[in-house]
């Protein structure tokens, strides 16, 4: 149980943090991105070493696929991470209506209003890759860091949707997607499909690159 | 009395760095946040050896509950808390005053002039909750990491007193509140009841859900 | 192949991360001296351990001349990272085409539109030299530090690049400047001599001075 | 003479860096204060394994009390603080000449237009000493940590200068302050006296105080 809440409160405050910044905040562009990346960051160092620290099912899927979780692991991962950022939505959903903000600012939801469903498609694969990629490298016995692979990890994830804002809004991951999502409705909830599919396939073509690097050496 | 100096200083710095953004430096968002949590970061590395770095009754008091740190000494941790944060708004009324700042700039208070005030207590319950929640896992012997706990602690303040600044300031520290109110006085003060109390109610439970997650294991 | 593979993606990254951040995320100064910077952090963690993490020519050549690297992994590597940086540039290329961006935007590239050749040429001369000193010190055997050299080196770059931002656009890597120049064409191109002799001369110049300072003792 | 150069190329990045993010960057608020803050890092990882990494007489006159330099060492380190800051302040004379920027920019020198030299002194006095405070703390045997100080060092730096910046421009350095007030003259130079005294003054409390707090234990 303690590894499910692990994951479940690693992925609330991705979203909390994350989503928060976006609209309670009105943050700018540096800390939108350091805030979904530096959550990752602060909750691995907390909880990573119960859950190992996944916070997203499609690093959980890469994990599955090169063999450093089990099949029911997973799926209790993946449901602790959906729960957890729908919790985080609806938590912030309560404060954004006590704050009176218009209905403009919405809630931290991905979307991609200025480029095709495939060109979004292909950005979100291209990001969850390298992000993916990354966290197999850091955290390998033979290259990585087990004391800075937080750092590292969080420094990608920011820096990474710093890039993806204008385009996809950088999510890389179904389940940070999803709780806003719910509560914004409208295209955030017809196109979720490409957060659901695009970030699971960048990570598992990141897991077999990830093994040929020698991530599982 | 090392260990008493060491969270008098610490609170101080807390305090003298985070209100001081906000105020004499006018920093923005995402200066105000790293302000307040990277001042915890730097006063960790500095004294953490000596008292432990609390610098927060709220976080005195879970240590106390999960029986790391002693009545008596729980007792002149708070009292030096509340020193260091009220000498160090002292000193900013000073040089504010040598700058002729208009008194809208005021003193880094919290408040809550946006919401109700039984939504901030919410707020800053869960707020706090989370934020020594974290710190109760990264000290923890099982499975803290003692060379990166102070950045990874700094950094959950950081971001949640972000997402926090527009609804209650982000306090999560009956101490931080309690010195800028003194000087600022009108709602910052009689609105303080909810900065004493909300935090403590926090990491009271973040007391009982880390014992449940191990940090005390 | 696998190191190759690691220069190749290392430079990928700080150019698609670091540009990108320039262009399709129109970010401020602070934000992209330290996209590019950090960019090099997050990899040197990710693939440091496979490569040594060079993700530029003339840190390349550097090592060569240090004796840290081979005559024929240098050539390697200057190759693959040519082609991170061109492969970067054409996939942020597709996306700003996808994003309908106006001309005026470029593409990241480097030039001097404010100062002379001359100019231009020192400026990317020192920096570079500052820069790649401080790499071969936090590398070095003897005064170095392992676990934070990626952090250190990182930094370097991101606030060089602040500094260099209004005069050069800040290259220090003949790679980083290859792949926009191609897209951007124009003086970003005829200009280009100057980000390809400069910072290897500035490397060549640390290499020495390092040397002195005990790098390879 | 390694040691001397180590102080030497430190200073000169503390004020290439910092100075030049004032001026030819014009950063902001926070990338200023990042700017002078982290140049202290990374120096401190490249090259604090030579020197011990003061880059500032303060610093230097702190650690000679407390018996941690040598009286010959403490001046030859002086010596090579002001020559470094002294050239950084050339070199970037150079580049804001060719860029051709408006007088009005200056030199990142600092002074205190809006309060009293008494007021001014007093809070470099205060900042100066938080700072050296937590350097002899954090590089203590007894109670520091080798991996972390230079960012804890940084952090506080970064954020000390934050809040002073609009009261005293925040030096904390006398050799910073000397670089640019040759070349900026007038009041920058008339004032700097203050920017001598007062750092060394709060740099000796803090050997007191840090030693009382066993810094030298």
């Amino acid at each position: 149980m303690r590894k499910y809440f692990a994951e479940f409160i690693g992925t609330f405050m991705l979203v909390f943090i994350g989503t928060g910044t976006v609209t309670v905040a009105k943050g700018g562009t540096l800390a939108i991105g350091l805030a979904f990346g530096l959550a990752i960051t602060m909750m691995a160092y907390a909880v990573g070493g119960v859950s190992g620290g996944n916070f997203n099912p499609a690093v959980s899927i890469a994990m599955l696929i090169n063999g450093r979780l089990s099949a029911s692991d997973t799926i209790f991962y993946i449901i602790s991470q959906f729960l957890g950022a729908t919790v985080a939505s609806a938590v912030l959903y309560f404060f954004e209506h006590a704050l009176s903000l218009p209905k403009s600012v919405g809630f931290g939801q991905t979307d991609f209003p200025k480029i095709s469903a495939g060109a979004a498609f292909c950005f979100e694969t291209i990001i969850t890759f390298l992000f993916v990629f990354v966290i197999l490298m850091v955290t390998s016995e033979k290259f990585g860091n087990a004391t800075m692979a937080p750092v590292a990890i969080g420094l990608t994830l920011a820096f990474l949707i710093i890039v993806a804002l204008n385009l996809t809004g950088g999510s890389l991951n179904p389940a940070r997607s999803f709780g806003p999502a719910i509560f914004a409705g409208g295209t955030a909830l017809s196109h979720y499909w490409v957060y659901l599919i695009a970030p699971v396939l960048g990570a598992a073509i990141a897991a077999f690159v990830g093994r040929w690097m020698g991530s599982e050496d």
